[in-house]
């Protein structure tokens, strides 16, 4: 994921910046593995009975009275998010962030904040998700939920005999990320980009009045960026049917499979989407490929919520929204000014939210039995309802669970990374000087530019002409890496058919 | 895969065309998964038992009827392999080719042209493969292939109580689609690649005389092909011994090792192959990178079909042999003046054939046996007749059946191929104005060039050095982007040993 | 893991070695398939009880008698690490090696020399390795080995009714090659590098004085490192927890996950030591993402000896120390004129020996008892002994058969490969002569430039211009690829906040 991630800034900015993205996400991959095992892992899943956070196994210290390798593959697979999660922010700030400042905040990201989401969502004793199993509660079972075999199995029964309740019974279900990972980068992406600023010279003003439409700044590589979506779309499916691997129900490869589909399905849906609707939207009929490129980023941050628990239409349907909804938050970020170097924030912060409120409308009862082992007909998204599709579905309470799982999200991850980032700006840690940003960070920080080419001089190649009867040297003319002129030549008729 | 072909692609093109090939990589994956979802894998897989076309399961609306997840992953794994035939084209139509008319030929065929071989040659109900276990048909099992336990087990006994028999017998093996996939991506390349004729400026022609060697365009980039090359190798382990699991006979795991041995070697005698073939015709003792490449990619294909039924020695053989196969394919295509970017048809075409035919001559009655449940010394190929390796292994009819599966996929892709892309050329559908494609696909459709290289100006780099007495700023000289100039430097005589 | 190197190296060269450099890296995965399926597997896993050599299976030749795919996929699985060990040269030579030599010595390296090295280290009957389980033996288990049970179980025993004994007890613990895999290959390229001398103009002479600082020769592109060392890195999980399948205890799992998470975490402390290391001695405050991505790749290969046998903490020293080794080694190489174009001997060589005896001084018993099947408290590293954490550890004896290992891999490569590459330098088949050096070898030898910038010309554009009111044409000023030019703007103040 890292790769992609890498190649898709690399591809996105301008190529005055890329030694300077390169780092930042070689680093936030390092810094995050010593920051998740040093504290994060045993924040977010130390065995206490706290049900916000974790104070055992810091530095994996555990690890020695394990018996099988589960959790060590487990640790694995959650620095794999804590990453994910971290790395969301480097595109965004690309070209004017400093070092020290993304320093400080991956380590705070994937040591604390982070965390304490995924605890809340995914351990067993988080108080927010449909993971939850034992671990004390504010919430209480009903008298129905009890009959429906639906209360949690700890052994917190309180003085009426009645054991804790996930929230409003479903729990709030992100079954590989879209709010824990996504909503989570991005919500630190859109803090970072508004106390940042924007790029000099991205946003027009004359004569005081502000105009519309932004200086587009050169993407350096459009290979570039469909290669990361590549590499993106294919770790993925290591996400989301790999999330499986978490639990393992009865029905854990119908699950995967199930999410493989979807998770394809989602993402071209997403792609052609928002690529259709880009090309609606421009005057002159513009094939965009970047449209394309985050399109199916998008339908793919968009079902990584629901894989599990949807059907494959609806995962069509799912991408198909988080497309359009892609190109609008694109639009409504220029409009209010917030430059984001690689649309980092419409992708995961916009399709973030979608992509739990989507489990809330389009959960199947008949998955979320599969792959959460709760009985039928407890609980499915608000279409079910509406649709009369199912009885006793739960009453909207899983869509209502979902939305306390985007407020608490995104209310967490404000509330701690505005005063981080504003005391990093106030101390002047947080941007580039004018100087440095307008010259290119590659210049000022990295010792020059990403990419050199190199040429032979002239006396170079005459000398090796002089000497070319040697079996090897076909010598062509000396053009290296001048441009190459394709002629214009007419068009002869028995070329072209 | 698809990030293989792309990087492939943009490596082997003229760099003014390769965001448009970027795009036609992405769309027909997302659009390869929309058209294999709604139409595809139902004609290919509905459990009809129509030998030709199946009839249900469309948008996989049985998806809810399973209860393990195998036909969830089967469809996956299959709507891969329709993406893989989908992309083969879009190199060798490259540089000319306009978008509405990709976008037609890739539904086309992921929704109706690929389906139908898929049904004939792998579909258990299908009337051509070797996978045939039901079905009507209209060749019967002769009595001694009912005493040796070949016929097939379906229910369709004919008036004199005999059972249909698989095509001769044996039936077509193709086991992970040397033909099926390759062949009929490759034979669509072709028809194509005729219809659209050269690009401009390919070939030369002098007051009326054909000339024999053609322009060069100037591929883009050798690092992208290799890297694409690379991709692409790896990701054939996810489909040669990926294939197994189609199927899961009591050798499952000795024939996915088998296949994968097999898929290395054969693409490193077909690499080797074509490179020193290249080497040897070339006057100048050229060591070639694209023949390499090239050459490991028509191993990999002449493989595909065989790698399971075949020993290690002969898939050295066969390797070999493509890789000899796409030099002399590569230059009958310029003799017969037919353009292909990327030179696919030479890889997917005539090897997609070689590797179908290669299996009526290679396959060992012992691996078909263990890989088909056959019994042994009941099918081999026509090598073991000749050397006298095996007794009673069929008499040729496995080669025969091998042959009646080349014609009919290049007549079914022919015979639909044909009339599409002629009608889309009379409407005006399919080539690019001539101005549109001298400037460039890139300017005249996607809004500029893919790789945009960004230069401080004079003033930003004068205004960083008045301010660089900050710790990090070593100024170098401000060549940025320049090209370096590596200086003549006479040799030390401590310096090269 | 060939694309990541390949990447790698063409990332780190001047840009008109480019082709030359893909051409090795893809000849040498080739020809290692070829020369390790011919010879080389024969050699290095022959059934015979000699514990230096084995002389069967010779191309493969006893597939027929297999009846599980295990040997198969030991087979591929071992191709895998052989063509590595043959690729880690290709940097280091790049710029001025001639293609002949690199042909030799490849095909020596992968048929020979590194398989006796694996038998010796790997095979049940080697006399080296803690694999060890028959064949005849030069040392003896005593009374108190034989009594702990620690024996080998051959049928060897000597006319005291002695068993045979791994070497010094504990026998040489490699787990995924440090030294069989990265050490041999690092000792061939400290040998091809001092042979072959620096590149023209690497370091500098003024009037017979040895200047210290050496000409920097401007790596081609730090993207193309950056995606090198994420492919790798992503390779290396494939290596180091895929080598619990090469056997399978009651505890494979476990070992798994553990490499996986010690893999993760020494890359990580790897590459922030090295980049710390890196930014501390350098006067101007540099971040230089090489030290980064060369970091990384120096963990990588120190805990590949150990990953299954240290317990996280120890992977983070290792790492730690293994980024330092590099950035030590890099500059003594420099001091010492020994010019490696990728600074593949500090990764490769140095880390490859730290590797190895890192597992002499942290392998804790607990582990050792777990991927070996040894008792416990029969051996530990050295560490354990001095910190009194265990009791009767082996007093040593593992760290010293470590050392004897390593001795060995350099001594047996050194011999070998000395002679070798002298050999060719004295027939003038080792180095490219100076003129072809210097114009660069993509132009000398392989047709021109790696990389093809095309333009369209001036008519071209003013065609395309006057053509330009179809629905497709918004056209960009005629800028294709010369550089942008980033406009100094003053910085609006509600631009930046």
């Amino acid at each position: 994921m890292q790769a992609g991630f890498a190649m898709l800034c690399a591809g996105s900015i301008r190529s005055i910046n890329i030694k300077n993205i390169m780092l930042k996400n070689l680093l936030d991959a390092c810094g995050g593995a010593i920051g998740y095992w040093s504290l994060g892992y045993a924040f977010a899943y130390g065995s206490e009975n706290n049900s916000f956070i974790g104070s055992s196994n810091f530095f994996l210290g555990s690890v020695k009275d394990y018996t099988s390798g589960y959790d060590l593959a487990f640790f694995f697979f959650q620095w794999a998010f804590a990453a994910t999660a971290a790395t969301i922010v480097a595109g965004t700030v690309a070209e004017r962030c400093k070092m020290v400042a993304y320093f400080v905040y991956s380590f705070a990201l994937t040591a604390f904040i982070y965390p304490i989401v995924t605890r809340a969502v995914w351990a067993p004793q988080g108080w927010l998700g449909a993971f939850r199993t034992n671990g004390p509660s504010t919430t209480w079972c009903t008298t129905s939920q009890q009959e429906m075999g639906l209360c949690i199995s700890g052994s917190f029964a309180n003085n009426d005999g009645f054991y804790p309740s996930r929230l409003f019974g479903p729990g709030m279900i992100d079954f590989a990320g879209s709010g824990v990972v996504h909503l989570t980068g991005g919500t630190t992406a859109i803090v970072a980009a508004v106390i940042l600023g924007p790029r000099i010279g991205r946003f027009k003003d004359e004569h005081g009045v502000k105009l519309i439409s932004p200086n587009n700044m050169p993407a350096h590589s459009v290979i570039l960026q469909v290669l990361g979506t590549f590499i993106l779309w294919f770790g993925w499916y290591g996400f989301n049917p790999g999330s499986t691997l978490i639990q393992s129900t009865a029905s854990s490869s119908y699950v995967a499979a199930l999410a493989a589909v979807n998770t394809t399905l989602s993402a071209a849906s997403g792609a052609l989407a928002s690529f259709a609707l880009r090309w609606a939207l421009s005057d002159s009929g513009l094939l965009d490929v970047t449209a394309l490129t985050n399109g199916a980023l998008s339908g793919l941050v968009a079902i990584t919520a629901g894989c599990a628990v949807v059907w494959p239409w609806a995962a069509v349907v799912i991408g198909m929204f988080g497309g359009f909804l892609y190109i609008g938050f694109s639009n409504l970020l220029i409009k209010l000014r917030i430059d984001d170097a690689v649309d980092a924030i419409p992708v995961h912060f916009a399709n973030g939210i979608w992509g739990c409120i989507s489990v809330g409308l389009f959960a199947s009862n008949t998955l979320v039995k599969k792959a959460y082992d709760y009985p039928t007909n407890s609980y499915a998204g608000w279409f079910y309802e509406w649709s009369a599709g199912c009885n006793r579905c739960g009453n909207g309470s899983l869509l209502a669970a979902q939305l306390v799982g985007v407020i608490f999200i995104i209310g967490w991850t404000v509330c701690l990374m505005t005063p981080l980032f504003w005391t990093l700006n106030q101390f002047g840690l947080f941007r580039v000087p004018k100087e440095e940003e307008q010259v290119g960070l590659d210049i000022s920080h990295h010792g020059g530019s990403a990419v050199q080419l190199t040429k032979p001089t002239e006396e170079a190649l005459a000398a090796h002409k002089r000497k070319s009867s040697t079996p090897h040297s076909p010598i062509p003319p000396p053009q290296a890496h001048e441009p190459q002129i394709a002629k214009v030549v007419e068009i002869e008729e028995d070329d072209a058919v």
